[in-house]
């Protein structure tokens, strides 16, 4: 199973928006997050499940890669909301992995998708994964066992080197 | 700086070539390269120093990457040649670093330039970064002192998903 962990695109300013759960996409972040739906369906890529933090600005990337064609309706799971542990998706993955799931698209929050990904890479966390907004990293998971420290890491791409 | 590690292309059959050092680009490999050059100008991410392996694969790359426009005149540097270790690197990586050098490439080999790339981001290496031919892996040094476990990765590309 390939696991596309998703950072949002770019939002509107936090500074101007009273509640950081229903701050909305920037203009800018529409159309990153629809760029990144089309690569996606163009490099073959689309996910089968699309999962999303509730926070409106990684609900409005999903609905956009869905609208692009790159999985299907997006799904809220509240385990990728700020401040989650790996400890809490690891069951879900691991289960979907095992039921066949080919690709799944995880839209989320920084760190905790850069963090997610060293894990489940590496073991540990460093902080030495860049993830900018409408960001990709690509993880291979073992066909079977324990996902910690475990995975593979076949993509890791920015919005600019994605063009 | 920033330091862009790259496999070369897809070779010749090691089968039919008596001698692994003088294995050249198979066609594929040819348009691979060309296309990853024409790529990296375009993502404004030329080399402004290109040094290539000393076997056949790794310094027609490199040609093929300068012919492009992504650096300038490729030079071999046998430490990229199979076998080697980062210990053997870090000293005129840290010498480019401190002059100002923006942007190295190196084309070489697997497995090395993977566990270079882990050693330099979370200084040991695991075996799970995927690095295709005429893949490139991105890391950013820091600004000043040591190098190993120090780098961010800001990039993996297979050819695939840089269309």
């Amino acid at each position: 199973m390939r696991l596309l962990l998703i950072r949002h695109a770019k939002a509107e300013d936090a500074a101007v928006w009273s509640s950081d759960a229903v701050r909305p996409l920037a203009p800018e972040g529409r159309r990153q997050a629809q760029h990144l739906g089309a690569r996606l369906v163009e490099l073959g890529l689309a996910c089968d499940q699309l999962l999303a933090s509730p926070l409106l600005r990684a609900r409005e990337t999903a609905e956009l890669l869905h609208a692009t064609g790159a999985g299907p309706e997006p799904e809220e799971w509240d385990v990728l909301a700020p401040g989650h542990d790996l400890s809490e998706l690891v069951p879900t993955l691991a289960r979907q992995r095992d039921t066949g799931v080919a690709r799944v698209g995880l839209v989320g929050h920084l760190p905790s998708l850069a963090a997610w990904a060293e894990a489940l890479a590496w073991g540990e966390v460093r902080g030495h994964l860049v993830l900018k907004p409408a960001g990709v990293i690509g993880l291979e998971l073992p066909d079977s066992g324990s996902l910690a420290g475990q995975c593979t890491l076949f993509w890791l791409t920015s919005p600019k080197l994605l063009p």
